[in-house]
């Protein structure tokens, strides 16, 4: 039968992605502490293709995901992923993006009853040559408290669920665990949620967010200094989202930086490679 | 050319509905006060088929929904869209559901400074033979203030945007505005949403939402108790829901009911028709 | 501490659903072939709460559904699973519905190569007293082919990905595998998806499709005809959607039937209970 | 009463987007060929942080985009909108995205009746001191049909609806309306798609779109190479994404560059300014 998408195309145009979007598989996504967990993955994979040719080949990409749907991955495995699509696509640049729900142990505050809390996980990972960008995001549900309205009340204050997105770009050779990530900057809202709370809990969650009141501003600075000291941090974006409880539409504050070298920090660096050269960064 | 649509069926199935979904044009909405207002529509339109007849013909449904879509509409107005539809479709029964965002003016509760709020809003019929059924919907936003979160914590209390979903079916021959039902609901939850509030506003909210906590039980008794005195409803619906701000699900409650028949009010009868006949209500 | 929630009320609204919605966990759902998948679960579950108290008690809810989150479930369990519900909120109805994505393997028409297919699905079920009504439902993606665009065109004809959403309501006592179910509709479009296709595989499902052409008409009605010769089903709705690709908007057709008490064929009763007794239809 | 918002803030980080999402208003819409059009309007509008501030005043916002509702606008008017904005909120940048369904009068290819067809449109500012960055966006859904597809089978191919997106950011001093960015693209499907469609002229789109069959790759080409040949593009990222009739997932094809600066044609350099210096692009 005839290839069609290997015949020659003469418009001069090197595509910059072409692949799948919206595939939908289980995977098996490793925990820091050990094992891993079964999520429903929705992924998006692509690759390159010279000017010269008409099309790519679809049925690889999906190969290639059924074949890593079945085997543990964490952010890094994603450089593997990336590097059989190329040879089997014989491309220079892979794209990969990784979306999927994840579950994290946690305990109510008082009675400390142990329940598991959903978070949007994204891993993404470009390789291009010899230069490899691995990502992570995590959608983190916070509680915010509005600082002016608790002052300016003779009691109460508006409160929300609020939405801290954060992606991470890795220093070259770094690594972090997104359960990681996930516990410092649901440490940074007016209080953090929890699935099941107990009378004793309630009462907790109320009066430690109405001590510790936050703007969206308050939250997007101090993850902003969290991740300027963070040493296994090449690139970060943050977006805070508040879904007010006296509007109907959403605060918001947003953040996206490089950040410049930094002093390596030897009991960081135990067990992770040496290469910290920054890389450029590319919106994705 | 072939009518292939016109060729006979052997299967013996008449066909409830069947027309076009997610049709967007824009629509004009006719307003309480006066005028009417544009509004982007989002309409389902659809008749049933007689067994014999192998398919419909949906460019017509196009045409009709292109006619209507520069007159202005209220629910009443449905009746006639339908009776078109059954005309030119060649059809017994008929079926139509516009979704839209509509807007009300409101004033901010203490500066007075004048604004729109947006709403989700419904306008359903069904003609079928002699009988219409006709339903208008809206989704209203307010703030709810749990009174358990108030009662066992020292200060504070967790509060959050929460959704009341109302559909209600009209009593033969009667009308509601919808801006008097987004009125009527808007008054019921703990406070009610403003787009814009000036800082002595934004201090009313706070302390009318602590002084007048509820629980969705308490907003969905108290629309249900509404819509049991409100003569002009046959049938409703209410889901209260709330995007509670201490965890990452929600908390609703639900109910649907029909109504008995209510002893006529003549003030509320008057300028509407006489028939009140309560009608067998039907899922959606 | 105060128990608000178990306070009176005095409004006399006996309250017919009150719970706890978008609630993600995971969820073990048995396969039909042997074992069981984990599954990204959305869950709503909620109870009747009499008019004379103030509140129901949500953590609760959280609790079961973290305890059945653990266990292998099919339909069935969703019977304990609400009998547990009502033991532990004191209630006299429960009502769960359970929604996750369910993959099934299949192969390639030509190449024989295996993959996994992945189908929104739903579990549902209400507990009454002693009446128990189990839902399942499945949206199945298949091609449509245009039987007019096939006649009047000189050669061609639009196709396009439309889904079938079919919900069933077993006969008391009966049960059918969502893979099943899946199986029966996936038979009735025009085509088959498959993630994976060759480019055997691609002529065959192109050739397949233009040899089978059918409107959301016919589909419609190839599913109403097999359910109304299912003796497992009491109760059933169907909407076939079709993302034209010709149009901007869906065609769809829709249907909902309570289904008349079958003869009992005996071999299909073996293994089940007997009380085929139809249930009264509620929707939803 | 105090402002809060005004207090200082010690963390020294000077936030780079602080402001409001979701906001839905009407506005009205410049048409090409003449009046203007009312549009439901999505709106997120932001400004910078000074390090020393401890938060903005969302209220103003609100006020700006409620004064601007009611005025009609192009995307030439966001920059208005956005200085403005800097002023009201003593800001030196700030950033306007607002997303609409846009409506087109186009007319059936055989029968020629009239209708309108709607598109999700995008008009986005940027200002930042005296640079000034705008940026116009468009859905276009269009028919492909596959190559491979019809290739390889003895009769048919399969066809579906596929969305291109396309962004564009203008050269300063150049302008482009949306209805002429809306037509480049649909002319580069495999055939465009219409609201109304009678039997003459479904069966022209039928064929139409089997003698002109296209991989997403080669829609995507063809925009590029317009793109790059449209002296009033700056920069322009375009995905092109297939609803495969086929599978259950989509293909994609992307790009995104910043074109280099082009000789200037004096007869399109007519009634714009001369300024075609290159901006350095941001990711949005």
């Amino acid at each position: 039968m005839k290839d069609v998408q290997g015949q020659s195309d003469h418009r001069g145009v090197a595509i910059q992605r072409v692949g799948v979007k919206g595939v939908h598989l289980p995977f098996l996504v490793k925990e820091k502490d050990n094992g891993f967990q079964s999520v429903l993955g929705n992924a998006t994979l692509s690759v390159d293709l010279p000017h010269q040719y008409k099309g790519t080949h679809l049925s690889r990409f999906i190969e290639i995901l059924h074949d890593w749907s079945r085997r543990p991955i964490s952010t890094l495995e994603l450089r593997n992923i990336l590097d059989v699509t190329r040879e089997r696509l014989d491309a220079d640049r892979a794209h990969l993006r990784l979306g999927f729900k994840f579950f994290v142990a946690k305990k109510a505050p008082v009675s400390g009853i142990p329940q598991l809390m959903d978070y949007d996980v994204e891993f993404a990972a470009t390789v291009d040559g010899s230069r490899t960008e691995l990502t992570v995001g995590a959608d983190v549900p916070v509680t915010t408290l509005c600082p002016c309205s608790k002052t300016i009340s003779r009691y109460g204050a508006h409160n929300q669920r609020s939405v801290v997105r954060l992606r991470v770009r890795f220093t070259e050779g770094q690594f972090i665990w997104v359960e990681d990530l996930i516990r410092t900057v649901e440490a940074l809202g007016s209080c953090e949620l929890f699935p099941l709370l107990k009378r004793e809990d309630e009462k907790y969650v109320t009066e430690r967010a109405y001590e510790n009141p936050k703007f969206v501003e308050d939250v997007l600075r101090d993850v902003v200094v969290a991740m300027r000291n963070e040493i296994r941090v090449q690139w970060f974006e943050v977006d805070v989202e508040s879904m007010e409880s006296i509007h109907n539409h959403n605060a918001f504050a947003w953040q996206q930086e490089a950040c410049a070298v930094k002093p390596v920090d030897e009991t960081a660096r135990a067990g992770s490679e040496k290469n910290l050269e920054p890389v450029t960064t590319s919106s994705d």
